[in-house]
């Protein structure tokens, strides 16, 4: 990673919007407070203040901006957007017993699976109030459809995540509901609230949905190809976890006999060995999917960058622009 | 029990809501479906077909036909709010690690907790899709603050059931959460769709309340009393669950030394011996907290009994103010 932290377009966003990310944050820990129920803080505070990225309210504000608004809801709209993520963390190391987020460990391990499901449960209801107020039936129908969204895909990929029939439409749909679906979420309704030109409102969708795929298929891809530093993962997680991502798919896809039987013992059956993980890794390397897996990345991007051609002239635009290419280019 | 099965209130509410309950039955059968992940309908139908009393969305019904709507948005709400219940359900299972829901096997044994958390987001997010179709943000609203104050209950009683501070204002917050607040949002939504005068709107939300008071009172009364035929639970599940509920709040708030040190003992620590629950059955009975708790109970029903006044004169409203009397008569 050549790239200096100050040049990264995630930052530059950052500093653009820092008054109105300032504001957000204050919603937030506002908004999870609960009068009744200390636990309800003291959960969502360990994962809120963790230090992640803000990537998803970020997305929103900058659509904001870009279409002009002048009001306040998109601050609200944008924690509502956060709420929706963290909820769905809590949720998901549940689902998959995770120990470790973010560097630290994780609500449900620190507390317990009831707290990470309750608590869960209590920031989506509280994320569905914020967005009541802002009294846009059309953002509450994107929002809705887009938590519809999320919860397929997470169930779509708890079953299909160990069958080798996965193939890569599946894997698509997977990645629209674990990512996608809250990034396009997040920037149309930026673009809804300030009544932008419909085209402009599709093209914010269309760059926030190109965008997450990009950004997940670069996660997947980042998972065997170490980087272990900027990721906080191990080379190979997925694979030890038999987590059926777009690498092992497009190897799965061209597979021998032998090949096929190979997947089957490790990821179907979960019957790992030492050493499988290098062989693994062998078949990868024997059909190039890690290039093939970069190249749909940098496709995606680059349909994300193409997608924001209606809208109009704007510094936000150029980080935005950049912002796809970064989620790429750490991938060369 | 003596009242022969044709007369119950609950039964005659069905009879004469019946083709708007099949409507509503239809409906949920419909949008439970997920055309990318079969398993959503599987663990949904396992709870759906399992034969509840779909009380909750005969409330909603009722509340609109006593109101004189004319529309169709009740059915959408109708399921909308037994959606909510369902999600609730498949995430308490998880929370209590229940074995049995309805005299069935639970979702969470049938299939993983996995499944249960993410199918009750799942669902979750239907109903809001559902609700947002009504168009009503007055709706939105109620919904989106029922939703928060029961997953804030859920979170309050699994922080307060074992803790012997929990007083009856703190119980009555989490029977509020668990049970009156979507029985309120039910009959309240009823009446807003129908566009009723302010005064039976709130007198619907009233008489959701304080049934659902009344309601949750009763079940966790007869937790202690016996009548295992009719709720298929054993008599002190609660006490061997370590639940503080009211009967043994009310001798908790009574008791010497030596009794609370039992209290502490077996709620608090959860060390329980042989012939904790007779002796615990037994301080109830010292106190006489059994009685108290059914004077509780009744004198709900009758708040819920007293709020139908301002309703119009119907069929409908005389079967509300007859299954709140029900609720309790199960009790003497």
């Amino acid at each position: 990673m050549n790239i200096p932290m100050a040049t990264k377009p995630h930052d530059r966003l950052a500093a653009a919007l820092a008054g109105e990310m300032a504001a957000v944050d204050k919603l937030i820990r506002t908004r999870m407070q609960s009068e009744n129920a200390p636990r309800i803080p003291e959960v969502t505070a360990h994962l809120v203040e963790a230090g992640g990225k803000r990537l998803r309210p970020m997305l929103t504000l900058a659509a904001a901006r870009l279409c002009g608004y002048q009001g306040d809801y998109h601050l609200g709209l944008a924690a509502t957007v956060e709420f929706i993520h963290t909820a769905t963390l809590l949720h998901d190391d549940v689902v998959d017993e995770s120990a470790k987020r973010r560097g630290r460990p994780t609500a449900n391990l620190l507390w317990d699976n009831k707290s990470s499901v309750l608590v869960g449960d209590y920031l989506f209801s509280r994320s569905f109030q914020l967005m009541v107020e802002t009294g846009s039936l059309r953002v509450l129908g994107i929002l809705a459809n887009a938590s519809a969204t999320i919860a397929e895909g997470e169930v779509l990929q708890m079953t299909a995540a160990t069958d080798l029939k996965t193939d890569e439409d599946v894997y698509l749909k997977v990645v629209r509901g674990k990512t996608a679906a809250l990034f396009s979420a997040a920037t149309e309704v930026g673009g809804v609230i300030s009544e932008a030109p419909e085209e402009q409102v599709r093209a914010l969708y269309d760059y926030g949905d190109a965008l997450g795929i990009a950004f997940q298929i670069a996660d997947d891809l980042l998972d065997y190809q170490g980087d272990s530093g900027a990721t906080g993962k191990n080379v190979g997680d997925d694979f030890r976890e038999r987590k059926l991502t777009l690498p092992v798919i497009k190897a799965v896809a061209q597979a021998n006999p032998e090949e096929y039987a190979f997947w089957q013992r490790t990821i179907e059956k979960g019957r790992q060995e030492d050493g499988d993980l290098d062989h693994a890794l062998a078949l990868m390397a024997k059909y190039d999917t890690l290039t093939a897996t970069r190249a749909d990345a940098q496709g995606w991007a680059a349909k994300a960058q193409a997608a924001l051609a209606p809208l109009p002239a704007h510094e936000i635009r150029d980080m935005l622009h950049e912002l796809a290419g970064y989620v790429v280019a750490r991938l060369s």
